[in-house]
């Protein structure tokens, strides 16, 4: 089969490989979708740690083609969507029930051979069902949509409170669904591009503006602003220093900051802390997808989280170590790779 | 001018009073609009402790028609909801924050003269604004909406959960708008009229059971029901001991049932403790509005509950007396009076 | 080796069996110490869910004897407790972290064969060190305290605030401590026999009465009463309906009663949903130990709990089967088999 | 009578005055203890805010002397402790029970007259009764107490938890307090001066380091440090920016970093996004005593904290102005003023 292979710093391939066979509790799924992260630019570029040569691809779905033996919940046909984040289950992290801060983790499609590829091996755990018909290309939103609400956990979300939501990459256009799922009766979108801050709005957001067009934190939240005295919830979904700085200072009293965010490790952003008493706000941070996989895959299975408007390209596993060599182009939410 | 009077045990007329005159933090309010609730009816059996003659009426607004010295924030002119809850401060539980659970705790409509008048009484510190331009009618659904939601946070619903609503008047059907806002994204009302589960499936409920026909636990959770498994979430807001013995029954594991309604005094209900403790569930209660009015007026004023269809009846003052003696009649959700 | 096996309802015996081996991610661990618990009782007369043959014994620690491949944690000799609650990681409940209430849990002891036998096969995920010099028999206690720290949790109990603990068994024993370590600083022990008070108190209760010497909930919430208007939490740890129909009415206004103890399935008891109402009082059930046993195996370690007052007897295996045959005598806290 | 009065910044002195009248709802309280705080520092300093001219003072408690009309809870005679954080009730924050958070808060001793005075008045909704047979010095801490609760709350400390406490000063030694009686099993004091470090370990903390003696993030976090992996916990209660950037560093995987200190306007505080993120620490703030401060007094009253330590110079009025004026002497804790 062929597959997109990291082979080391700024070396990625379409290479043919052995098919994966099952061992005992593992699925064999032939992918029907298979998104590009930046996570993927990240590994390529040395930036995130990986375990080359391997197959990248952490956000995948398909069908399920064979099964190993002991697999009890999933038969051959069966559509699935994959958790790619295994924890081990004997690190304090695992034994304290926080299996994303595992100290062993292992992630398909980063240290053990993922999605962009024809096959990808699936242990039975880290397998939910999907429904069969459900358009193919929707379960590979199941993983970022899975962090996503784990975010929108840790920030407390309730009915009637405000959120504003940096960044507008999918992300960013999921939380923003998610708040407005979750309540929020204004949600402010903030990205620079205007076409992704017209997509929120028709995804849910009530408002947008252009963090480059001035002070965002005096238009927004100053008197007369578009959510005078700031949100209950801020969520960072861009990434980048400016946004981390951002965050906490759109909040309101009592309110808090979400870092969702991948930063570089040597990025450093600066905070007031006197600020951040008096109110109040809290600053905190969201990693992975504990437990809310099954939350995502029932989502987007019963069509509450809206992902078509989510595919600005759809393209076969020959053009992806392209694509993953390059930025993502003016306007790109999430290129498919259908093998 | 006039007001409904409640005097006594069975006893209750319109009487001619004098116009109220603002103390020192007061306001005086021309009501626009004022809910009859179960509530009044118990007062009159002499269900529910009052301290008769006394003006009725817990669920109001109005136009603020006068205003006290020492008021800061309100103008005369201003449309306003009154938070009839008035917390002492002084007692244990005031100290710790539960100001619901007030030892001495006085309401507007119940302890002290309410909104079924042309005018009322409200302490600046119970008012909330209501914008200009929201139809007049709305404002009287404040009141049962800040409940609703205080039931709602209390049971910790979040995007992508399941619930039950038990009981279709008008605290059920806010909290069915409330579970869909706090995304639910499969909500079922348990109601015996047809009319009451067609609004709430109108209102967002994704499906709707008669618990008259069948066995309803069975029906709903059982394989191939309506929500197999049971709820993440069941609200009771019927006030019966037949719903309050269902509740947890409908509960998933790992979930909760949470008592919204009011029963007699003499009311007991059976439980299964086994049952509960092997599913882990959780019986929880909800009692009044704590620090949640202003989420309600902020609710009904960005329209994201609409209330307009739970305006089943429009009466003067003059009938007002009468629908308080009277049961509700089949499909009423909330008579308003507009003195 | 010996063992003591449970073979259908009513018969139990000391059998030999094969020394167990490892497969893989397995620990053969050489028993220490295996605690008698209630549950070994309901199982024998059938009451609680079981699969015999089978050896009985899921409150145990020990000494790691051989080690199966692809063990990384532990080495031989090193001395573990077992969590003996396996959960299945592919049910809705384990998919989101709620692996208590696994609806395909084994545990052994109880499914499979457990500690009351010369060796017990642990599975590594299920093991968790205990320090070399620590005394043998209080690793037994692991399981139990876990069990109850989760009662705490689910509790909320905050430094100042007040716990009442129904039943001076060994899980209320812990129970009283853990209240203590949570900053409780009033605790009051409820049970019959005077001894158990006694013993209470010496572990950190700052009172206690006996239940059956009049009317607790006046005696004790009443004016003047021990904790006049009740507990912030109220600990059900007896497993009787007397004691859960206690529970709520002995908490104070915007209080918790937590049902720990198990019931039979049978049982009822009879709430008044308006007193519960009006004090927004909480009921809570807690089930086995999910993410706490780590905590148990620390607090033990480090001597934070005192369990060496909770040894009433130290036995052999040979004397188990008629120890489990029989009721519990007075003033027993826990026996413990040291095979 | 005399009192100690803030006329501008850098300028203070004890002044005659007329003894306060209690107006409706008044306490006039006796002052029998007042402690000079590092805040009385920064408002003579103009480092926070106030409304000179006006008397010091806001962690004091006495003996009531008289009472205003409406008065029903104190009795001449009572010793009570005053909270002299008063909210609007009107604002917001207010309206969502952010007491602490209030918009146009108002504070005895820093915007109207406080405790450093013979007499001081209080609304009887600020004040909470403690023991006639209490040391009478002792009720001046209920306030740092009660913000050191709040922060306590926030941080979720549970049994068998784990904490650092940064800084040495009355909060800190407060807060390690808090943290035993949480149940923290390990609890680690940083702070530069040696005999602070032993009067925390005196107070329960179980280890203790000076953080100018190396790398405290490799010290104590690093294998083989006082809490390999960090603590699940950190409070900082210096008030600097160098213990501020350090908190969130010593946090454990999932852990959390509360900030109690008052840093000045102007300082900012380096952090590293990625390390938050992918340890998921929280960086929270505590501000203030919401609800907390009956929690206080209680705790005080049963002698569960022990402040006697914490007193290391008893003054009379005449020489608050001079001791505000100076930094505090090495080794002081609290100075209490009787006046
Ligand atoms: N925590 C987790 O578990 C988790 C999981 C998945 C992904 N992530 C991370 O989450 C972040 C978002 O992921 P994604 O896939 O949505 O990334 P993405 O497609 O790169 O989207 C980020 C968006 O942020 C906007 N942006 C960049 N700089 C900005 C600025 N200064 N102000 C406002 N907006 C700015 C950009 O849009 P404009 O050009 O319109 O400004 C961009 O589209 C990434 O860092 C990713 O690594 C985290
Ligand atoms: N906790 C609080 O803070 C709070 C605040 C306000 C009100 N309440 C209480 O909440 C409850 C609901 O208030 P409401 O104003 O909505 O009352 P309501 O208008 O009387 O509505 C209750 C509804 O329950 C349904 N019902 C009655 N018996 C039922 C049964 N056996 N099974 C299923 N449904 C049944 C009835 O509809 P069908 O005829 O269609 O069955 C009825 O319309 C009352 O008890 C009220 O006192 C509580
Ligand atoms: N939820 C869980 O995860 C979990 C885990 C382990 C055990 N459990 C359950 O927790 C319960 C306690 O376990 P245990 O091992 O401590 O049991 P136990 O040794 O049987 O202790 C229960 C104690 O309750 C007291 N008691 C009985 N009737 C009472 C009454 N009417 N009022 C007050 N006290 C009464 C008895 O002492 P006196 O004779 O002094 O009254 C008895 O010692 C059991 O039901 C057990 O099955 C639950
Ligand atoms: N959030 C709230 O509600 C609230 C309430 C009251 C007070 N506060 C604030 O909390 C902070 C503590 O109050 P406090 O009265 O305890 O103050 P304090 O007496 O000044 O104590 C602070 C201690 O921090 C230590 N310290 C200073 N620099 C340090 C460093 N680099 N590393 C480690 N320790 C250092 C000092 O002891 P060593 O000389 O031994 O290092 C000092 O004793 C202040 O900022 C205060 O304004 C906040
Ligand atoms: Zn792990
Ligand atoms: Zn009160
Ligand atoms: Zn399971
Ligand atoms: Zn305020």
């Amino acid at each position: 089969m062929r597959a997109v292979r990291f082979e080391g710093v700024g070396r990625i391939a379409v290479q043919e490989l052995e098919k994966p066979a099952p061992g005992s509790g593992d699925l064999v799924v032939r992918v029907e979708a298979s998104g590009i992260c930046g996570t993927d630019r990240h590994i390529l570029r040395g930036e995130f740690s990986s375990r080359p040569p391997v197959t990248l691809g952490h956000e995948f779905s398909g069908i399920v083609e064979a099964i190993g033996p002991g697999v009890t919940r999933f038969k051959v046909g069966h559509r699935v969507t994959g958790d790619p984040n295994i924890a081990c289950g004997l690190c304090p992290s695992c034994r304290a029930g926080h299996v994303n801060l595992c100290e062993s983790l292992e992630a398909i499609g980063v240290t053990r051979d993922g999605g962009l590829a024809e096959y990808v091996l699936v242990p039975e755990k880290q397998a939910l069902s999907l429904p069969a018909d459900l358009p193919p290309l929707y379960g590979a939103f199941c993983e970022p949509l899975a962090c996503s609400i784990h975010g929108v956990d840790i920030a407390g979300l309730r009915p009637g409170m405000s959120a504003i939501v940096l960044g507008g990459g999918v992300i960013g256009m999921l939380v923003v669904q998610l708040a407005r799922l979750a309540g929020a009766t204004r949600t402010v979108m903030i990205t620079r591009q205007a076409a992704k801050r017209q997509l929120a709005e028709q995804l849910g957001a009530t408002a947008s503006a252009d963090p480059s067009a001035g002070d965002a934190v005096f238009d927004i939240c100053g008197p007369g602003g578009l959510l005078s005295g700031g949100a209950d919830v801020v969520f960072e979904c861009a990434g980048v220093p400016d946004t981390v700085a951002l965050a906490p200072k759109l909040a309101r009293r009592g309110g808090a900051a979400v870092i969702l965010g991948v930063l570089r490790p040597q990025d450093r952003v600066e905070i007031a802390p006197l600020e951040l008493l008096l109110r109040e706000v809290r600053l905190l941070t969201s990693f992975l997808n504990p437990f809310t996989h099954a939350r995502a895959a029932d989502l987007i299975a019963t069509g509450a989280i809206d992902v078509a408007p989510l595919v600005t390209r759809q393209i076969g596993l020959e053009e992806a170590p392209g694509v993953i060599s390059e930025p993502p182009p003016a306007g790109e939410i999430r290129a498919i790779v259908v093998p």
